[in-house]
């Protein structure tokens, strides 16, 4: 401990003698930096999706982004060992949220909340091995929205599934695919189908990775690594073939094998039920009822979802998919895990995978032939002679005060090529160009930098010409 | 390290198992959730604040929470010990960031970016003693705009006092000065009373306390705990308790005492410089130039900032403070701890002390007469009697295609009285009411929430006729 502080005070000093600190300049493994370029797109991309949480009436929370480690244990399953720890500093033991999901359910537990529409957009940590390429990353946003309540059946549910279909539609990023399944026609299946009720969970994880790998796989895994016997694999592979609409629900519904197991029957009838309330709420071209999907997560009960994006061929074929972009499903059992007296608060949600979104409408953005604004400045206050920043800075005053977004140089003497330039890198539509003659005769130049038109203004109508301007470069579009 | 695993697998089976969890429900030490009405009032308050970085063309950066623990060593002094650490899981050692000026530091070094404008709101963490009643908390919000390049003296210095005066302004919470002071003279000060220069930044933390303690209080603590000779603590006495506008720099450009040390005199040409500017600026009457203003940071190397809130009595005083809201100053060594071959980027900026304002704020709101508005619901799609909820579901969609925020109950059939009150509890402005012998005449009744007026619409009209009625209900300034 001593030398510890010695190496600190050591450290201090050379800092403070001005010497370099001698390590390399990187941020942690697997986080980065935001540029503003790309902040100018997040922003862009939080505001769309905040509209839709908005226009469906959702309120929002926040929590920290450390719980008391017991808050996030047993939560996770195989997962856990992703878990950030902070050091034990003296006091409590901490840890780095995971997800927004088990804050959420604590939030609700601890403030005795039995109902709430919430969306929550925060980072989250995961320990996970990075992959820059494939765009994972050990901090990253997660963007979530829940309806928490004891409410009729697949109301909310069907809500969750109209938003991903809002939010989706509204970023433009192609077209895509909700999957829709139900945990409790999972289990059913696999009761019909003969799996021993302690291998559900093992066997619903193969399943699970049913949008990666083909039947073939799969079964192996079934077979060989989670020793079921053949015939169960084989009976369960006829099921999770399978993708419909409401009518897939109906055969299913006649098929006696299935039905003879209530949870199945329970099951299917919800998933009818919700694909009756997504027509009503005009997303029925968008759903599909996929008996593969089964989701990771443990804390699942009920429908469970999954947006995919599909590539540019067939979209009904839901194998020709380039990831998924959101997911989520009914938890009624989460919250009760954390009140004394098992008080549940059946929740359902849907997560929107955010950091993938983010890469397409980058990617995108970045080869376009439009550069992307990171200011919103509307007027450039430039001088095209020498002493003239007391002038420059009474003007920008006069536009601050009437709320117009301006800025100037931070020079005394700027070039005037230098300044122009500036408007032209940062998309600046409106430039003002101060000369002593114009300030003896009253007046100011105001230029169009993208066509370089110029007119002379009188100072006294410097606001409002600024105004009428920026209405016509707004209405044509071209700001 | 197996104990470990099998405490942590018992703790999953018997959260599994539906048992709960014994612990107390709390979040970490120091730290808090946000409810719905709290993130309302943040919103409000970080969306005036954002407006007026953009009206003065800041773009905006994103930093990972947490650095390598190397980037923050040596940086804070004597806080270093508040600074959060992760747990050695293997791999880097981090640290949460205990500030964003050193992030921003950090991401200029290594992006080798020489000029920017910038602001950066997010959470920082410090592992101070919390202080619940006097606001003080372990995870808070900073909220910084910085200007970083090699510029002309005090015109992006001025700037950052023209920002803050905006945003104080902006956010209508009293009356405030924002004090001013130059590095530089506070050194050449300390000269000219002669200070050993090895005592500069102990006696400077010794006068930063003046806003908090009186005179004697601070000369005791020169003289006793720093031996500091009496006569020279006087001298020093004598100039902190000066403040004033131009004709206090005037006053001490002619003492000679003080003109002998060229650090003063350059830092009082500074001080008139940067008074002339706010004078440009329209900041002319909030700016005070206090002597006693210190600031504890060691990296400011011109001038420093700081704003605070008045009470209600005599404005000039400034020892009549509620405290500080604002800070900053001139930082140009900091880039360059970071940089291999020492190259600085001249910086300077202010901090809004945004926990500090939303404390005010959320006294004055949630004690005042108006409710705060957690969600922005236009109309709530009610229903008369039962079984109506597929009709409810096409009225929602109509609206949401519309881009209308509409909400409904999540139940088959509420009762009539509880949906209005719901809207009355959330502010809703207008409620549909369905019922059946409407439907039946396709027509709808809209009924203004506040005055319970009903007027029947053509369901063809609707959408029309709600857009009418927000719009008047609007510029009524009922919304």
């Amino acid at each position: 401990d001593e030398v510890a502080k010695l190496l600190e005070l050591k450290a201090q000093l050379s800092c403070e003698n001005g010497e370099i600190q001698k390590f390399t300049l990187k941020t942690a493994k697997g986080t980065r930096d935001f540029s503003p370029q790309q902040m100018a797109i997040r922003e862009n991309v939080f505001t769309k999706i905040i509209g839709v949480f908005k226009r469906h009436g959702a309120e929002t929370i926040d929590t920290p982004i450390f719980e008391l480690k017991e808050v996030l244990t047993g939560k996770y399953g195989e997962d856990s060992k992703l878990i950030y720890d902070l050091k034990d500093q003296g006091g409590e033991i901490l840890s780095l949220r995971y997800d927004l999901t088990v804050p959420f359910a604590r939030y609700l537990a601890m403030n005795k909340i039995t109902n709430i529409k919430r969306y929550h957009i925060a980072k989250v940590y995961r320990r996970d091995n990075p992959s820059i390429t494939r765009g994972r990353y050990r901090e990253f946003y997660q963007c979530d929205f829940d309806i928490a309540g004891a409410y009729d059946p697949m109301i909310p549910d069907a809500e969750c599934v109209r938003v991903v279909q809002e939010i989706l539609e509204s970023l433009d990023i192609g077209p895509f695919l909700i999957k829709l399944n139900h945990r409790l026609l999972l289990d059913g299946m696999f009761a019909a189908c003969g799996v021993p009720q302690d291998k559900f969970r093992s066997i619903c994880s193969a399943v699970d990775k049913l949008d990666k790998s083909p039947w073939d796989e799969v079964r192996k895994e079934m077979v060989s690594e989670k020793h079921l016997a053949e015939d169960v694999a084989d009976k369960i592979g006829q099921y999770v073939q399978m993708n419909g609409k409401l009518e897939l629900v109906e055969k299913l519904l006649s098929d006696t094998n299935l039905t003879k197991i209530p949870a199945a029957v329970e099951g299917l009838e919800a998933m009818k039920l919700l694909l009756d309330y997504c027509d009503l709420y005009g997303v029925k071209d968008k759903v599909i009822f996929d008996l593969s999907l089964a989701r990771g997560l443990d804390y699942y009960t009920g429908v469970i979802y999954e947006a995919v994006l599909l590539g540019d061929t067939k979209i009904e074929d839901p194998a020709n998919s380039v990831g998924s972009i959101a997911g989520g499903g009914r938890y009624d059992n989460l919250v009760g895990m954390f009140d004394a007296k098992h008080k549940q608060v059946p929740c359902v949600g849907v997560s929107i995978g955010i950091e993938r979104i983010f890469a397409v409408i980058e990617a995108k953005l970045l080869s376009g032939p439009d550069k992307v604004r990171t200011t919103e400045i509307e007027v450039y206050v430039a001088s095209a002679q020498k002493n003239l920043i007391n002038e420059r800075m009474k003007i920008c005053k006069e536009l601050w005060d009437e709320g117009i977004k301006a800025e100037q140089s931070y020079k005394k003497n700027p070039k005037l090529l230098a300044q122009l330039q500036h408007c032209e890198e940062y998309g600046i539509p409106l430039a003002i160009v101060l000369g002593e003659s114009e300030i003896q005769k009253g007046i100011v130049k105001l230029r169009n930098v993208l066509t370089r038109n110029e007119v002379e203004v009188p100072r006294t109508k410097l606001v409002d010409e600024i105004r009428k301007h920026l209405k016509t470069s707004h209405t044509n579009g071209s700001s």
